[in-house]
C-alpha cells in the first residue's frame, strides 16, 4: 500500500508518517519545507529504520504536482496535511492562506480526479465550530463563520471536498477535525518546530520553561469556565497519528456507508490554561513564569470534543493524557538545546 | 488610465469593455477563450473604433499571469468577470468551478498585491441571498449558504476580498451583485452566445423563437407568486456594464470612505417567467411555444433588487426596462443565423 503524505514533515504530518511506516505502509512525503525541516527526515528513519521517499515540491507548483502524479498515478491513499496554521498570520495575509491551503487543495484533488485515486484525508480543525452551543461538541454541531481566514480556509476546504464526493461516488474521503494538537514522539527524535514565536500553548510553555522566554502570557482569565481561563482538549500528537491510519484504513476497506464522513479528533476531555500549567510544573519539576494578560481576539471560551463517533466508528481512542503529553513535550524541547 | 478587464470577451465583459473604450480609457483584455470567441473582439471593436489590447491567457497559469503583471505593473484598475458561471455543471464539476473562480481570484490578487495595484471590481451575484426572507434584497440581507458550488465560489470569492481588505487599507475593491444581466448592445455586434443548451431563460426563449429549440421549459408554475412561475430582475447588460465604469470611477477617485463595498445590480423590478413571455410575445411578434414543466433543483421563489444604495452612493440607476432587453436580445438572435 503506497501513501502519499503531503506536509509529510511537519508536526502531525512526520507522526503519522511513522505510524505509517510502522504498519508498513509505502510512504512518499511532499513537503515544501515552508515550515518544517528537512531534519525531520532523519528523525523519521531514526525511529523507523525506514526511509520514506521525499519529493520538495510546492503544491502550489502545478506543473510539479502534474508530474508527481504522473508518475505516482499508483497511490493507495492520500494524507493531505500541507497548510499553513498560524490563526493570527491568516489575518495579516488572507491571501497566503487561501493560496496555500485552498488553490493547492484544489490542485490535488484535481489530479486525483484525472489519475482516479479514491482515498483522501484532509486535516480539518474544532475551529469549524466556532464557540459551540453545547459541550461537548459533536460533529453534528453547526459549523459557525469562521472568525479568521485560516479557520474560513478549513471550512471551505471541508465543502469543496464534500461537493467533489456527492457526485463522484468513486471517491472517498474522510475530514479530521482535531482538536489541540500537543506533545512529540516517545523516542524525542520528531516534535513540535515552531518557526519564531510559538502561537500555541505548549511550544510557548516548554520554551519558557527552558529559559527561551522571559514568561509566559495567559490570555485573558475572565471567561465562563471554572478558573476563567480559556479550556481546550489537548491531545497527544501520536494518538492524533494513530487516528490517521485507522482512517485510512476505513478508507481503503470501503468500511464506510458514505463517501465522505467527519469525525473529531479529541480525547473528550477539557483543560484550562491553569490546569495545564500545573500539569506541566508537575511533569517537569519546573516552576512556570506567567502572567495574566487580555483575552486575545478571536479567541472562544471552551472547546472539548465529543468523541463518541470516532470511538464507535473508527474505533479509536485517545490512549495518553495531559500528564503523558505534556511530559513528551517537555522531553522534546530538552532535546532542543 | 489602464484598465484590465478579466473576461473581457465574455457576455458582461465585453459590453464593459465597450463603455470604458468609449470612455476613453485604455483597456487590456485577458480571456482563455472557454466560453466565448474571439469573433467578439471584432465586435467591439466595430461599435468602437478602437482596438483593446488581447492577451489569451488562462488565469490557472501563474507563470504566464505573473510575466504579464510584470509587464503590466502600471494598471489603475482590475474588472475581473473570468469565472465559469453554470450552476447545474458546477454541481457536476465542483473543482472545476473552484479552481476557475477561486484559485484564479486569489492568483489575481497576489498579483495585485505584488505590483501594488489597488483598484479591483469583482463580479458576484445576487445569488448569494439565496431565497431572501424579504423583497426587495438589499445589501443587508444575510449570505445564506450556497445551494451550488458556483454560488459557494462567489460567497467565498467577497470572503477572500473583503478579509484582503480589511487588513490592506491601500487595496481598494467592490463586490458587484447582479441579479440577472440579460439583453445585448443596440449595434448587435455583441451579445450572449451560449455554449449548447442555454441555462438561463432569455436565451431559451430567442432560440425557441427562432426555431433553434421545440418549445420552452417553465419550470414550475406552483410557485407563491401571482402567477406561479418564478420571478427574477432582469437587467440589461449594457446597464450594468455602465455600473462598473461608474464603480470603477468611485474607486480610483477614492470617493468610497471604505476600502471595500457591495452594491446590488439590478432594475429594482420582479418580473415572472410568464410575464417575461408575454412581453417577449409583443416586442417580437413571435408565438412561443412553451410547457409547464417540473420545478428545477436549486431555483429559488423571487429575487429583486434593493437598488437604493447604488442609486445613492454610486448614482447609477438602470436605465432600461425588461422590453428594451427583450427586444435587443432578439435583434441579436436574428444576427445569429
Amino acid at each position: 500500500m503506497k501513501i502519499l503524505v503531503t506536509g509529510g514533515l511537519g508536526f502531525i504530518g512526520s507522526h503519522t508518517v511513522v505510524e505509517l511506516l510502522q504498519k508498513d505502509y509505502e510512504v512518499v512525503i511532499i513537503d515544501n519545507l515552508s515550515n518544517s525541516s528537512i531534519s525531520v527526515l532523519e528523525g523519521i528513519t531514526s525511529i523507523t529504520q525506514k526511509s520514506p521517499q521525499f519529493h520538495k515540491i510546492d503544491l502550489k507548483d502545478k506543473l510539479r504536482l502534474s508530474e508527481f502524479f504522473e508518475e505516482h498515478h499508483d497511490l493507495d491513499g492520500i494524507i493531505h496535511f500541507a497548510a499553513s496554521k498560524a490563526v493570527g498570520e491568516s489575518v495579516e495575509k488572507p491571501l497566503l492562506y487561501y493560496e496555500n491551503n485552498i488553490n493547492t487543495l484544489v490542485l490535488v484533488l484535481q489530479e486525483m480526479r484525472r489519475k482516479e485515486l479514491s482515498n483522501f484525508i484532509f486535516s480539518s480543525s474544532c475551529t469549524v465550530y466556532g464557540q459551540a452551543d453545547e459541550l461537548p461538541i459533536t460533529e453534528e454541531a453547526p459549523v459557525k463563520k469562521a472568525e479568521s481566514p485560516y479557520g474560513n480556509t478549513k471550512q471551505i476546504g471541508e465543502e469543496i471536498i464534500q461537493e467533489y464526493a456527492k457526485t463522484n461516488p468513486q471517491f472517498n474521503a474522510i475530514s479530521l477535525r482535531y482538536f489541540n494538537p500537543i506533545g512529540a514522539h516517545k523516542s524525542t527524535e520528531i516534535g513540535e518546530l515552531p518557526i519564531g514565536v510559538p502561537q500555541n500553548l505548549i511550544p510557548f510553555i516548554t520554551q519558557t520553561a527552558a529559559g527561551k522566554r522571559k514568561e509566559l502570557s495567559v490570555f485573558g482569565n475572565d471567561y465562563p469556565t471554572p478558573d476563567g481561563t480559556a479550556v481546550r482538549d489537548y491531545i497527544h500528537v501520536v494518538d492524533l497519528a494513530k487516528a490517521h491510519i485507522v482512517a485510512l484504513e476505513r478508507l481503503i476497506n470501503a468500511k464506510n456507508k458514505k463517501n465522505y464522513e467527519v469525525f473529531n479528533l479529541g480525547t473528550g476531555k477539557g483543560n484550562s490554561v491553569l490546569e495545564v500549567i500545573q500539569a506541566f510544573e508537575k511533569v517537569s519539576q519546573q516552576k512556570l513564569p506567567y502572567k495574566i494578560v487580555d483575552r486575545r481576539e478571536g479567541d472562544i471560551t471552551a472547546a472539548y470534543a465529543d468523541t463518541t463517533k470516532a470511538n464507535t466508528d473508527l474505533g479509536w481512542k485517545a490512549e495518553l493524557g495531559i500528564e503523558d503529553s505534556l511530559k513528551s513535550a517537555w522531553e522534546w524541547q530538552l532535546k532542543q538545546e
